[in-house]
């Protein structure tokens, strides 16, 4: 194995450019790099309701953006009038996907704002403007810290098998579980990973194999269905993943499939780590059978993009995530510390750091 | 529920016409229904090969109707050269897949023809070529026979999830574990099928789901990952699938993810049913971890067809089988009955029936 060569936070997911929001176009990577530009809440709810921007922190910092920018387009507007545009835009935002916390959370971050003190709808805009940079530094910040604390659970030379994407696409920068990855490698561990495709969306044969190419981060891409063959020939070391919302017991949402991927890596006595920002814990669900999974298009499974492969007349199922227990996740990995084999008291705990 | 309405084996998967051996072309199903038409053994091995055939028993009917083609193609020439010519043909498609042991079976039956008495190059031709006929018709009545002792297994009101295809196109007709539906329907139970979709080549979604909907069978179709979720939620009552090989231990190969689907009904104590003929017992290997594993094109993996999705610069994985250790089996349906949970005293037993 060479020595690698790791370019750090090759993408800017988000960015703002002027008072406009710019976004990776997600659903065409690799084949196209392109943004694509927000300019109120409701171009915002488009983008995430329509995959242009995924990955629960993404989601949550895009959310916190698009309450922004409809605080700046409203600024003119009386106070009233302002506080009802807010409003709206804060529903229209929390309908565009179920799953994902972090979306409520960056909303309501911004809400936070609006309440902090009474000012004329400008100031207030002003300041909505520069929380949401600031939403997007710290996503950044956090993913920093929690990549360090997670790189010290991986060991040199490890083959690590994701799912989904979990990385700088998914994120403001850095990532989650790719995060922890690039930490590793900045402190000099080579690993190999293997990116499972992610059907239907396929974020990993598109985003984590693009991501993982660009950082020049040695990828290895398989169906989904491979992990348990390459597990039970000792070809997976550890498996990292994101979440999209975590309950208070410990039991992971993510990307449909993990669960099968955690029950294999349990079987086979692999590592099963989470890695997630604290705004994915959802203290206030008891445990993970309260998420709610969002069921998206039956196009997306009969077929990919314009292509369609099945028949018609058959029936389809669609669930974008799945919940894994608890149990099955041998660490949780957060901005404020790793919490192994989390359960309710640990996590309680951690959040109260 | 409405009382299904069934079409009994609705596709001639391999027929001869004339001396003319044609075969659905699988690769483009279910968007064209085209036959291809194989004149020797080496348009037989290329059609296996390439996938136009698949399914253990198909391909075995293949190889062995191939052998068939390329005697009636050598009925001129002298005993010494017909020999050497059918040696080549064995060779030819012994090589053409390496997992299912049904490939041989079919090569070593026809060889057995010739090695049955001494006889002219164009008797033999003949009677090879009847003995390919004969393949053909008694590989449906095996799969009748493995059908009505399996059906007992499966219950009134039933979601059967099904991995590839192991239907009426994976045979010469009426399939193994889709056979072992269709039996049960037509015993009077009501069943739906749940197909995953299985990448990389799609047979649930392709050809699973063509069939079921030709058939007038309920059929849900999934991406692989969604299996475990949909158990978790206590949405499938059993699993049948084929099987490309299955070794004198009980472990079972057959098409990748099959494992990891073994692995999950198991945990969530859901029935895994295998059927297949036992020409697909190979009871000269001692256990599944001495199974040949294919590992076929990377570009099956990168994308579907014309379409590539994953970016340049990955590398790629693609075992086309994985292996389900004997205890993960529920029970081994063939047409000589059932075997629950086998094991090696248990298929010893099964073959001297």
């Amino acid at each position: 194995m060479t020595s690698p060569k790791v370019r750090v936070d090759p993408v800017e997911t988000l960015r703002w450019v002027g008072e406009v929001l710019e976004m990776i176009d997600q659903r065409v990577l690799p084949a196209q790099f392109v943004y694509v530009q927000c300019r109120s809440a409701k171009d915002v709810a488009d983008a995430i309701r329509n995959m242009v921007v995924r990955g629960a922190p993404a989601i949550g910092c895009a959310a916190a953006c698009g309450m922004a920018l409809e605080a700046v387009r409203s600024a003119s507007l009386s106070r009233e009038d302002f506080n009802n545009a807010m409003k709206s835009a804060a529903d229209l935002l929390l309908e565009s996907r179920p799953t994902a916390v972090n979306l409520a959370w960056g909303v309501a971050r911004m809400q936070q704002v609006m309440m902090r003190r009474p000012a004329a709808p400008d100031v207030t805009a002003r300041e909505m403007l520069a929380e949401a940079h600031e939403v997007l530094a710290e996503d950044v910040r956090v993913n920093r810290t929690m990549g360090a604390h997670g790189a010290k659970l991986l060991q040199d030379g490890d083959r690590v098998l994701t799912h989904c994407n979990a990385g700088a696409l998914a994120a403001a920068g850095h990532g989650t579980a790719l995060g922890v990855v690039r930490s590793a490698i900045e402190a000099g561990k080579r690993l190999q990973i293997i990116a499972g495709e992610t059907r239907p969306f396929l974020q990993g044969a598109r985003l984590t194999a693009w991501e993982m190419v660009e950082s020049g981060i040695p990828v290895t891409l398989i169906t989904d269905g491979m992990s348990g063959h390459l597990m039970s020939r000792g070809e997976i070391d550890a498996v990292i993943v994101g979440a999209d919302r975590v309950a208070a017991n410990g039991d992971v949402a993510n990307k449909i499939g993990t669960y099968m991927v955690a029950v294999l890596a349990n079987r086979h006595s692999i590592p099963f780590y989470v890695a997630c920002p604290t705004s994915t814990l959802d203290m206030a669900l008891a445990s993970g059978d309260l998420i709610p999974i969002e069921e998206r298009h039956a196009s997306e499974v009969t077929g990919y993009g314009e292509m369609r492969w099945a028949p018609e007349g058959i029936s389809v199922r669609n669930p974008a995530f799945d919940i894994t227990p608890a149990s099955l996740v041998t660490a949780l990995i957060t901005e404020k510390g790793v919490v192994h084999a989390p359960n309710r008291e640990r996590l309680a705990e951690l959040m109260k750091r």
